[in-house]
Protein backbone atom coordinates (compact mmCIF):
# COMPACT_ATOMS: atom_id res chain seq x y z
CA UNK A 1 0.00 0.00 0.00
CA UNK A 2 0.91 3.61 -0.13
CA UNK A 3 2.31 6.02 2.39
CA UNK A 4 -1.93 8.01 2.42
CA UNK A 5 -3.37 4.15 2.61
CA UNK A 6 -1.27 3.48 5.24
CA UNK A 7 -2.08 6.90 6.98
CA UNK A 8 -5.99 5.86 6.96
CA UNK A 9 -5.30 2.29 8.43
CA UNK A 10 -3.43 3.53 10.99
CA UNK A 11 -6.09 6.91 11.62
CA UNK A 12 -3.22 9.36 11.30
CA UNK A 13 -2.64 12.06 9.39
CA UNK A 14 0.33 11.52 6.23
CA UNK A 15 2.45 13.62 7.98
CA UNK A 16 2.47 11.91 11.34
CA UNK A 17 3.38 8.88 9.21
CA UNK A 18 6.33 10.96 7.63
CA UNK A 19 7.24 12.22 10.93
CA UNK A 20 7.43 9.03 12.77
CA UNK A 21 9.54 7.15 9.85
CA UNK A 22 11.69 10.34 10.15
CA UNK A 23 12.41 9.57 13.60
CA UNK A 24 12.92 5.99 13.19
CA UNK A 25 9.59 4.55 14.86
CA UNK A 26 8.61 3.32 11.74
CA UNK A 27 10.70 1.38 9.41
CA UNK A 28 11.18 2.73 6.12
CA UNK A 29 9.19 1.24 3.41
CA UNK A 30 10.10 -0.68 0.15
CA UNK A 31 11.28 2.07 -2.03
CA UNK A 32 9.41 2.27 -5.54
CA UNK A 33 11.03 5.30 -6.88
CA UNK A 34 12.96 8.14 -5.99
CA UNK A 35 10.18 9.56 -3.95
CA UNK A 36 7.80 6.42 -3.62
CA UNK A 37 7.68 3.85 -1.10
CA UNK A 38 5.31 0.38 -0.19
CA UNK A 39 4.16 -0.17 2.84
CA UNK A 40 2.79 -3.99 4.22
CA UNK A 41 0.59 -5.54 7.19
CA UNK A 42 3.52 -4.97 9.65
CA UNK A 43 3.45 -1.27 9.12
CA UNK A 44 -0.01 -0.86 9.87
CA UNK A 45 0.85 -2.91 13.36
CA UNK A 46 3.77 -0.82 13.81
CA UNK A 47 1.61 2.07 13.51
CA UNK A 48 -0.87 1.46 15.77
CA UNK A 49 1.66 0.70 18.42
CA UNK A 50 3.56 3.69 17.92
CA UNK A 51 -0.15 5.54 18.33
CA UNK A 52 -1.15 3.66 20.72
CA UNK A 53 2.04 4.37 22.80
CA UNK A 54 1.83 7.70 22.38
CA UNK A 55 -1.60 8.83 22.56
CA UNK A 56 -2.84 6.29 25.20
CA UNK A 57 -0.02 5.47 27.13
CA UNK A 58 1.43 9.02 26.64
CA UNK A 59 5.41 8.34 26.38
CA UNK A 60 7.37 10.84 25.02
CA UNK A 61 9.34 9.59 21.98
CA UNK A 62 12.35 9.08 22.93
CA UNK A 63 10.49 6.19 25.52
CA UNK A 64 8.63 5.15 22.58
CA UNK A 65 11.93 4.40 20.85
CA UNK A 66 13.33 2.78 23.83
CA UNK A 67 10.42 0.62 23.62
CA UNK A 68 10.30 -0.09 20.50
CA UNK A 69 14.63 -1.06 20.76
CA UNK A 70 13.45 -3.62 23.07
CA UNK A 71 10.47 -4.97 21.30
CA UNK A 72 12.91 -5.26 18.14
CA UNK A 73 15.83 -6.78 19.80
CA UNK A 74 15.35 -10.95 18.92
CA UNK A 75 18.34 -11.89 20.09
CA UNK A 76 17.40 -11.98 23.86
CA UNK A 77 15.17 -14.31 25.88
CA UNK A 78 11.87 -13.32 26.56
CA UNK A 79 12.05 -12.67 30.18
CA UNK A 80 15.15 -11.12 29.91
CA UNK A 81 13.31 -8.22 27.01
CA UNK A 82 10.01 -7.94 29.07
CA UNK A 83 12.51 -7.02 31.94
CA UNK A 84 14.53 -4.47 29.93
CA UNK A 85 11.36 -3.12 28.12
CA UNK A 86 9.67 -2.68 31.64
CA UNK A 87 12.97 -1.00 33.16
CA UNK A 88 13.31 1.49 30.09
CA UNK A 89 9.40 2.35 30.92
CA UNK A 90 10.23 2.48 34.86
CA UNK A 91 13.90 4.86 34.31
CA UNK A 92 12.96 7.99 35.59
CA UNK A 93 14.14 11.25 35.32
CA UNK A 94 13.83 12.52 39.28
CA UNK A 95 17.48 12.81 40.17
CA UNK A 96 16.79 12.93 43.71
CA UNK A 97 17.94 10.58 45.76
CA UNK A 98 15.47 7.57 46.94
CA UNK A 99 15.11 7.39 50.78
CA UNK A 100 16.44 4.64 53.03
CA UNK A 101 13.35 3.88 54.84
CA UNK A 102 11.25 3.61 51.52
CA UNK A 103 13.90 1.73 49.76
CA UNK A 104 13.82 -0.72 53.29
CA UNK A 105 9.50 -0.69 53.19
CA UNK A 106 9.97 -1.81 49.54
CA UNK A 107 12.38 -4.68 50.25
CA UNK A 108 10.07 -6.32 52.95
CA UNK A 109 6.81 -5.91 50.44
CA UNK A 110 9.02 -8.46 48.00
CA UNK A 111 10.10 -10.75 50.92
CA UNK A 112 6.99 -10.74 52.42
CA UNK A 113 5.50 -12.07 49.63
CA UNK A 114 8.81 -13.81 48.52
CA UNK A 115 8.95 -12.30 44.90
CA UNK A 116 11.80 -13.08 42.58
CA UNK A 117 12.23 -9.24 41.96
CA UNK A 118 16.11 -8.15 41.08
CA UNK A 119 18.18 -6.34 43.64
CA UNK A 120 18.61 -3.60 40.94
CA UNK A 121 15.17 -3.59 39.93
CA UNK A 122 14.21 -0.21 38.93
CA UNK A 123 10.63 -0.85 39.70
CA UNK A 124 11.69 -0.64 43.44
CA UNK A 125 13.17 2.48 43.01
CA UNK A 126 10.07 4.06 41.56
CA UNK A 127 7.90 2.19 44.45
CA UNK A 128 10.22 3.66 46.82
CA UNK A 129 10.12 7.39 45.82
CA UNK A 130 6.53 6.68 45.65
CA UNK A 131 6.14 5.59 48.98
CA UNK A 132 8.45 8.21 50.06
CA UNK A 133 6.53 11.19 48.80
CA UNK A 134 3.50 9.86 50.38
CA UNK A 135 5.30 9.47 54.00
CA UNK A 136 5.94 13.17 53.59
CA UNK A 137 2.91 14.27 52.89
CA UNK A 138 1.55 12.44 55.60
CA UNK A 139 -0.30 9.73 53.66
CA UNK A 140 1.73 6.84 53.76
CA UNK A 141 -0.32 3.73 52.89
CA UNK A 142 -0.70 1.03 55.44
CA UNK A 143 1.18 -2.22 54.70
CA UNK A 144 -2.80 -4.10 54.55
CA UNK A 145 -3.68 -1.60 51.94
CA UNK A 146 0.23 -2.69 49.77
CA UNK A 147 -0.73 -6.25 50.55
CA UNK A 148 -3.72 -6.00 48.95
CA UNK A 149 -2.78 -4.72 45.88
CA UNK A 150 0.48 -7.13 45.54
CA UNK A 151 -2.30 -10.34 45.72
CA UNK A 152 -4.48 -8.93 43.42
CA UNK A 153 -2.08 -7.56 41.10
CA UNK A 154 0.46 -11.03 41.12
CA UNK A 155 -2.93 -13.13 40.44
CA UNK A 156 -3.41 -10.67 37.47
CA UNK A 157 0.04 -11.02 36.51
CA UNK A 158 -0.49 -14.63 36.22
CA UNK A 159 -2.97 -14.24 34.02
CA UNK A 160 -1.33 -11.86 32.07
CA UNK A 161 2.02 -13.40 31.72
CA UNK A 162 0.29 -16.69 30.61
CA UNK A 163 -1.60 -15.22 27.87
CA UNK A 164 1.67 -13.34 26.52
CA UNK A 165 3.73 -16.26 26.88
CA UNK A 166 1.15 -18.84 25.09
CA UNK A 167 0.77 -17.18 21.47
CA UNK A 168 3.39 -16.20 18.70
CA UNK A 169 6.67 -16.18 20.07
CA UNK A 170 7.46 -13.03 17.51
CA UNK A 171 4.86 -10.53 18.75
CA UNK A 172 5.41 -11.80 22.23
CA UNK A 173 7.17 -8.96 23.17
CA UNK A 174 5.15 -6.28 21.12
CA UNK A 175 1.92 -7.67 23.57
CA UNK A 176 3.61 -7.70 26.63
CA UNK A 177 4.54 -4.45 26.23
CA UNK A 178 1.42 -3.06 24.89
CA UNK A 179 -0.10 -5.40 27.67
CA UNK A 180 1.75 -3.49 30.42
CA UNK A 181 1.53 -0.36 28.92
CA UNK A 182 -1.80 -0.21 27.61
CA UNK A 183 -3.59 -1.75 30.39
CA UNK A 184 -2.36 0.38 32.93
CA UNK A 185 -4.99 3.32 31.94
CA UNK A 186 -7.42 1.08 32.10
CA UNK A 187 -6.28 -0.52 35.53
CA UNK A 188 -6.22 3.60 36.94
CA UNK A 189 -9.86 3.90 35.59
CA UNK A 190 -11.10 0.80 36.83
CA UNK A 191 -9.72 1.91 39.81
CA UNK A 192 -11.09 5.41 40.40
CA UNK A 193 -14.51 3.93 39.38
CA UNK A 194 -14.26 1.56 42.34
CA UNK A 195 -13.80 4.60 44.30
CA UNK A 196 -16.26 6.45 42.75
CA UNK A 197 -18.86 3.97 43.77
CA UNK A 198 -17.34 3.43 47.40
CA UNK A 199 -17.21 7.22 47.87
CA UNK A 200 -21.16 6.95 46.45
CA UNK A 201 -22.20 4.33 49.07
CA UNK A 202 -20.33 6.04 52.04
CA UNK A 203 -19.77 9.93 51.63
CA UNK A 204 -22.84 11.00 49.51
CA UNK A 205 -24.82 12.61 52.34
CA UNK A 206 -21.70 14.29 54.08
CA UNK B 1 9.32 31.82 58.06
CA UNK B 2 11.37 33.41 55.25
CA UNK B 3 11.42 32.37 51.47
CA UNK B 4 14.34 30.30 51.72
CA UNK B 5 13.49 28.61 54.41
CA UNK B 6 10.24 27.24 53.17
CA UNK B 7 12.52 26.44 49.86
CA UNK B 8 14.73 24.28 51.98
CA UNK B 9 11.32 22.47 53.78
CA UNK B 10 9.92 21.70 50.16
CA UNK B 11 12.96 20.43 48.79
CA UNK B 12 13.14 23.09 46.03
CA UNK B 13 15.08 25.61 44.95
CA UNK B 14 13.91 29.03 45.45
CA UNK B 15 13.90 30.41 41.88
CA UNK B 16 10.71 27.21 42.23
CA UNK B 17 8.86 28.95 44.70
CA UNK B 18 8.68 32.04 43.55
CA UNK B 19 7.35 30.21 40.36
CA UNK B 20 5.02 28.43 42.03
CA UNK B 21 3.96 31.71 43.82
CA UNK B 22 4.09 33.44 40.09
CA UNK B 23 1.60 30.87 38.80
CA UNK B 24 -0.98 30.77 41.80
CA UNK B 25 -0.14 27.58 42.51
CA UNK B 26 0.84 28.47 46.07
CA UNK B 27 -0.80 31.39 48.32
CA UNK B 28 1.26 34.47 48.79
CA UNK B 29 2.93 34.83 52.23
CA UNK B 30 1.97 37.73 54.79
CA UNK B 31 3.71 40.74 53.37
CA UNK B 32 6.29 42.17 55.82
CA UNK B 33 7.23 45.07 53.46
CA UNK B 34 7.84 45.66 49.40
CA UNK B 35 9.82 42.89 48.68
CA UNK B 36 9.33 40.19 51.59
CA UNK B 37 6.56 37.97 52.47
CA UNK B 38 6.26 35.74 55.94
CA UNK B 39 5.35 31.64 55.28
CA UNK B 40 3.80 29.43 57.55
CA UNK B 41 3.28 25.34 57.61
CA UNK B 42 0.39 25.69 55.92
CA UNK B 43 2.92 27.00 52.74
CA UNK B 44 5.26 23.98 53.18
CA UNK B 45 2.90 21.07 52.99
CA UNK B 46 1.47 22.80 49.66
CA UNK B 47 4.78 23.48 48.32
CA UNK B 48 5.04 19.58 48.98
CA UNK B 49 1.73 18.52 47.22
CA UNK B 50 2.69 20.98 44.81
CA UNK B 51 6.19 19.62 44.22
CA UNK B 52 4.45 15.78 44.35
CA UNK B 53 2.05 16.41 41.81
CA UNK B 54 4.69 17.60 39.36
CA UNK B 55 7.42 14.82 40.46
CA UNK B 56 5.62 12.12 41.39
CA UNK B 57 2.39 12.14 39.96
CA UNK B 58 4.18 13.48 36.70
CA UNK B 59 1.23 16.36 35.97
CA UNK B 60 1.07 18.90 33.82
CA UNK B 61 1.26 22.74 35.56
CA UNK B 62 -2.61 23.28 34.52
CA UNK B 63 -3.46 19.82 36.01
CA UNK B 64 -2.39 20.68 39.14
CA UNK B 65 -3.78 23.97 39.44
CA UNK B 66 -7.05 22.48 38.68
CA UNK B 67 -6.31 19.57 41.20
CA UNK B 68 -6.10 22.23 43.68
CA UNK B 69 -9.01 24.11 43.04
CA UNK B 70 -10.75 21.22 43.71
CA UNK B 71 -8.95 20.80 46.66
CA UNK B 72 -9.73 24.43 47.86
CA UNK B 73 -13.24 24.19 47.40
CA UNK B 74 -14.67 24.50 50.23
CA UNK B 75 -18.24 24.62 49.86
CA UNK B 76 -18.59 21.03 48.16
CA UNK B 77 -19.68 18.00 50.13
CA UNK B 78 -16.96 15.34 49.84
CA UNK B 79 -18.05 13.32 47.65
CA UNK B 80 -18.64 15.61 44.49
CA UNK B 81 -15.28 17.37 45.60
CA UNK B 82 -13.58 14.10 44.84
CA UNK B 83 -15.36 13.14 41.96
CA UNK B 84 -14.96 16.71 40.38
CA UNK B 85 -10.75 16.23 41.28
CA UNK B 86 -10.91 12.96 39.70
CA UNK B 87 -12.84 14.13 36.80
CA UNK B 88 -10.58 17.01 35.91
CA UNK B 89 -7.50 14.33 36.09
CA UNK B 90 -9.11 12.39 33.59
CA UNK B 91 -9.98 14.84 31.47
CA UNK B 92 -8.46 13.62 28.11
CA UNK B 93 -6.07 15.71 25.55
CA UNK B 94 -7.46 12.94 22.90
CA UNK B 95 -10.56 14.47 20.87
CA UNK B 96 -11.26 11.10 19.14
CA UNK B 97 -14.32 9.82 19.55
CA UNK B 98 -14.76 6.61 21.84
CA UNK B 99 -16.02 3.51 20.12
CA UNK B 100 -19.58 2.13 21.14
CA UNK B 101 -18.54 -1.21 21.23
CA UNK B 102 -15.64 -0.27 23.65
CA UNK B 103 -18.39 1.98 25.71
CA UNK B 104 -20.54 -0.96 26.20
CA UNK B 105 -17.61 -3.31 26.93
CA UNK B 106 -17.41 -0.66 30.18
CA UNK B 107 -21.34 -0.59 31.03
CA UNK B 108 -21.64 -4.37 31.09
CA UNK B 109 -18.51 -4.30 33.40
CA UNK B 110 -20.17 -2.13 35.61
CA UNK B 111 -23.59 -3.44 35.90
CA UNK B 112 -22.02 -7.24 36.63
CA UNK B 113 -20.29 -5.23 39.42
CA UNK B 114 -23.58 -3.35 40.18
CA UNK B 115 -21.05 0.00 40.73
CA UNK B 116 -22.45 3.48 41.44
CA UNK B 117 -20.74 5.31 38.18
CA UNK B 118 -22.23 8.55 36.82
CA UNK B 119 -23.19 8.14 33.19
CA UNK B 120 -21.16 10.92 32.07
CA UNK B 121 -17.98 9.71 34.67
CA UNK B 122 -14.46 10.49 32.30
CA UNK B 123 -13.33 7.29 33.98
CA UNK B 124 -16.06 5.45 31.63
CA UNK B 125 -14.40 7.14 28.94
CA UNK B 126 -10.87 6.93 30.13
CA UNK B 127 -11.32 3.02 30.29
CA UNK B 128 -13.36 2.67 26.91
CA UNK B 129 -10.32 4.61 25.06
CA UNK B 130 -7.79 1.84 26.55
CA UNK B 131 -9.77 -0.83 25.35
CA UNK B 132 -10.40 0.48 22.81
CA UNK B 133 -6.39 0.79 21.59
CA UNK B 134 -6.09 -3.11 22.92
CA UNK B 135 -8.81 -4.26 21.14
CA UNK B 136 -7.04 -2.29 17.70
CA UNK B 137 -3.54 -4.14 18.56
CA UNK B 138 -5.11 -7.60 19.16
CA UNK B 139 -4.51 -7.42 23.07
CA UNK B 140 -7.79 -7.04 24.12
CA UNK B 141 -8.31 -7.92 27.68
CA UNK B 142 -10.29 -11.04 29.12
CA UNK B 143 -13.80 -10.14 30.92
CA UNK B 144 -12.05 -12.40 33.63
CA UNK B 145 -9.06 -10.35 34.02
CA UNK B 146 -11.29 -6.88 34.26
CA UNK B 147 -13.39 -8.87 36.86
CA UNK B 148 -10.06 -9.47 38.68
CA UNK B 149 -8.83 -6.22 38.48
CA UNK B 150 -11.95 -4.88 39.55
CA UNK B 151 -12.97 -6.93 42.91
CA UNK B 152 -9.42 -6.43 43.91
CA UNK B 153 -9.46 -3.00 43.19
CA UNK B 154 -12.86 -2.33 44.83
CA UNK B 155 -11.47 -3.89 48.07
CA UNK B 156 -8.97 -1.32 48.12
CA UNK B 157 -11.11 1.39 47.10
CA UNK B 158 -13.18 0.48 50.65
CA UNK B 159 -9.59 0.60 52.32
CA UNK B 160 -8.86 4.09 50.68
CA UNK B 161 -12.51 6.24 51.01
CA UNK B 162 -12.38 4.61 54.52
CA UNK B 163 -8.88 6.17 55.64
CA UNK B 164 -9.83 9.73 53.73
CA UNK B 165 -12.98 9.98 55.46
CA UNK B 166 -11.98 8.65 58.54
CA UNK B 167 -9.78 12.08 59.56
CA UNK B 168 -9.52 15.93 59.92
CA UNK B 169 -12.69 16.73 57.39
CA UNK B 170 -10.55 20.24 56.40
CA UNK B 171 -7.74 18.00 54.64
CA UNK B 172 -10.04 15.16 52.97
CA UNK B 173 -9.86 16.32 49.95
CA UNK B 174 -6.13 16.40 49.96
CA UNK B 175 -5.46 13.27 51.60
CA UNK B 176 -7.85 11.47 48.87
CA UNK B 177 -6.15 13.58 45.89
CA UNK B 178 -2.73 12.72 47.17
CA UNK B 179 -4.17 8.74 48.24
CA UNK B 180 -5.38 8.99 44.14
CA UNK B 181 -2.73 9.95 42.33
CA UNK B 182 0.60 9.42 44.40
CA UNK B 183 -0.77 5.68 45.27
CA UNK B 184 -1.35 5.03 41.27
CA UNK B 185 2.70 5.15 40.49
CA UNK B 186 2.68 2.77 43.47
CA UNK B 187 -0.14 0.67 42.17
CA UNK B 188 2.01 -0.07 38.74
CA UNK B 189 5.39 -0.16 40.29
CA UNK B 190 4.04 -3.42 42.31
CA UNK B 191 2.27 -4.25 39.47
CA UNK B 192 5.31 -4.64 37.82
CA UNK B 193 7.24 -6.22 40.48
CA UNK B 194 4.85 -8.92 40.41
CA UNK B 195 5.19 -9.49 36.19
CA UNK B 196 8.52 -9.48 37.17
CA UNK B 197 8.26 -12.22 39.28
CA UNK B 198 6.02 -14.36 37.46
CA UNK B 199 7.88 -13.89 34.29
CA UNK B 200 10.83 -15.31 36.28
CA UNK B 201 8.90 -18.53 37.41
CA UNK B 202 7.63 -19.29 34.21
CA UNK B 203 9.71 -17.38 31.46
CA UNK B 204 13.24 -17.27 32.41
CA UNK B 205 14.18 -20.76 30.75
CA UNK B 206 12.75 -19.96 27.20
Amino acid sequence: MWISELARRGDVPVATVKFYLREGLLPPGEATGATRAHYDESHVRRLRLVRALVEVAGLRLDRVRAVLEAVDDESRPLHSVLGAAHTRLSVDDATVPVPDDARRRVSRLVRRWGWRVGRDSAHRDALARSLASLIELGASPTDELLDLYASGLHRAAEREVASVAGGDPATATERAVVGTLLLEPALLAIRRMAQEDVSARTLRRR
